[in-house]
């Protein structure tokens, strides 16, 4: 069966432009069809640029409605029934597709997912995770937003699923779970995370315990478990200091003359570098515990974080990543606390 | 008068070396003198290092504890009722000494500190402020580690500090105050988080409202509010970023012939950025809302970091930031929620 993947074509900043240039270009090299949400006539003017988009399995969601960046996502949802997020997620609900992919604002589509899909049997809350270069190979941080506050058993579950996803997304054998603290003493950190400290020793996670901030990059973790504010302002900071380095470098390189050429070939080179730090080459970030395959992207995707988000997409479904994750955490103790 | 700055020698991962060798270099050059808490003969080994440490103000004040890096502070303070940090504080609370200073323990340093001076009419909490680069000048965000969990009102104190503090010790005229979250609206954000942002709306500062992780090190704040477990998480993130960036730069740089030299070129350089992001070249932070002057600096903190916190100690004795942090968190109303 031929793998359809629905996308929000109106979520992004700069949408539905990059995102049905991003779709198309994996469609033309995977096997895999499209159902793009939006206003018809916005999503066949974008098409139309594209000589080979009748040939590929397109189909137009047609629907008037948009959820905009700045809108609060629950009373949007609520007020635009209609909004191309809530059919394109509908879409997967219905089996239409077997993934979601939008680039749109993060809580309207983490919402429109849980609205759509529901909960996976043990989650209470969905997670965002997102992977992060490292001195080493590639981790997992989880949740990087979709939940602003979180409980003790809320952490232990994204434990679990993050072990899950690093498994079978990253090929690692037996991740290594740490737990985002101020400190790696089990008395370190809030209230919530020494809890969930004393949750994740017991838990059937190859745990290491608390990692600092310093840590995240090391490699000394293949799944680093923390809320999604503390997350997001962690990727967030990322970004920006990855910004500001590179500005920083190119003042200082060019502080002096005989250090020009080697600002103009080291500055070739940190791009390349800033591409593995940078959220829209990566493509997107799984919406983990939902009930169905969700792929939520940077508001700046570009075509190329799209193409590669939708090949994500279409990947998972053929590694049954979702049915990975729903055994995964069936093994995790049901605990409230 | 001469300030004398009293410190302790025991604090730090390489502990007294680098201590006293940083003292003394301040000593050297400026007009303090010094009050050296810790085992006299360990001291004195270092002194008898620095052929002219008998020519300067140098008193040991002998004491046989000291608290280590992972003791739980509050009970390792009861249990050593003489250990270094406790007597340093004391020498200050005395008036034999007009600072604090403290690689040690930060936790330790916080609370012999709060005991020891107790706080400025105003102040619930204490917040360590530490100085971060941006694209344009230097911020001060804090809580960097102070408090692991805050409430509204304490954030909005330590905006108050903040915002005094800025203005005092580095130069800005009328410092922006921006409130670390995950989204510029009022409504994103923990509830924390959001109650702060409502209390700072009606507060006498510069407030430019919620700034995201993005925002740190792009200028557009010179204050930057949050708890001391999103502070530290913050920095210490920057801290080990900045690392994987120097390492994996290296990598792509090393990976052609042809970019070796730039290369070598650009590591110089970037070394010389690093020291702007490097919290042990600033010296230290300050401990704001204490009734005291108290730096605490990196327990990595180099013989170069000591000297320049000692330093730093010194300049705020003469500029008294002290009285002014406490005129300036007076016009704060007194908010308890």
């Amino acid at each position: 069966m031929m793998h359809r993947i629905a996308i929000d074509a109106m979520g992004g900043d700069h949408a539905p432009g990059p995102i049905i240039d991003g779709a198309i270009a994996s469609a033309r090299h995977l096997p895999l069809g499209l159902l793009l949400a939006g206003p018809r006539a916005a999503i066949e003017r974008e098409l139309a640029r594209h000589a080979d988009a009748p040939s590929l399995d397109i189909t137009i969601l047609d629907t008037p409605d948009v959820i905009g960046m700045g809108e609060a996502p629950a009373q949007a949802l609520r007020r635009k029934p209609r909004a191309s997020i809530r059919v394109a997620a509908q879409a997967v609900a219905d089996q239409r597709a077997v993934a979601l992919f939008s680039a749109g604002s993060t809580g309207a589509s983490v919402m429109a997912a849980y609205a759509g899909f529901g909960l996976l049997p043990g989650v209470d809350r969905p997670a965002l995770a997102t992977t992060i270069p490292t001195r080493t190979r590639a981790a997992v941080l989880l949740d990087a937003g979709a939940n602003v506050e979180c409980r003790p058993h809320h952490l232990l579950q994204f434990a679990a699923m993050g072990a899950v996803y690093a498994r079978v997304a990253l090929g690692v054998a037996n991740p290594r779970v740490g737990l985002l603290s101020i400190g790696e003493e089990e008395t370190k950190g809030t209230e919530v995370v020494r809890e969930a400290h004393r949750l994740l020793k017991n838990a059937p996670v190859n745990f290491i315990g608390n990692i600092e901030g310093r840590d995240v990059y090391s490699g000394v973790a293949d799944v680093i478990v923390c809320d999604g504010f503390t997350g997001n302002v962690a990727l967030k900071i990322s970004e920006g200091l990855v910004d500001a380095v590179e500005q920083l470098l190119g003042d200082e390189l060019q502080s002096t003359f005989s250090t020009r050429m080697g600002y103009l070939l080291s500055l070739r080179a940190f791009r390349r570098f800033r591409k593995r730090v940078d959220y829209s080459e990566y493509g997107g970030a799984p919406l983990l515990g939902v009930n169905g395959l969700c792929i939520i992207g940077h508001g700046r995707s570009s075509a190329k974080a799209v193409r590669n988000a939708v090949a994500m997409a279409h990947r998972f479904a053929a590694q049954q990543v979702l049915a990975q994750i729903e055994q995964g955490i069936a093994q995790v103790p049901v605990a409230h606390s």
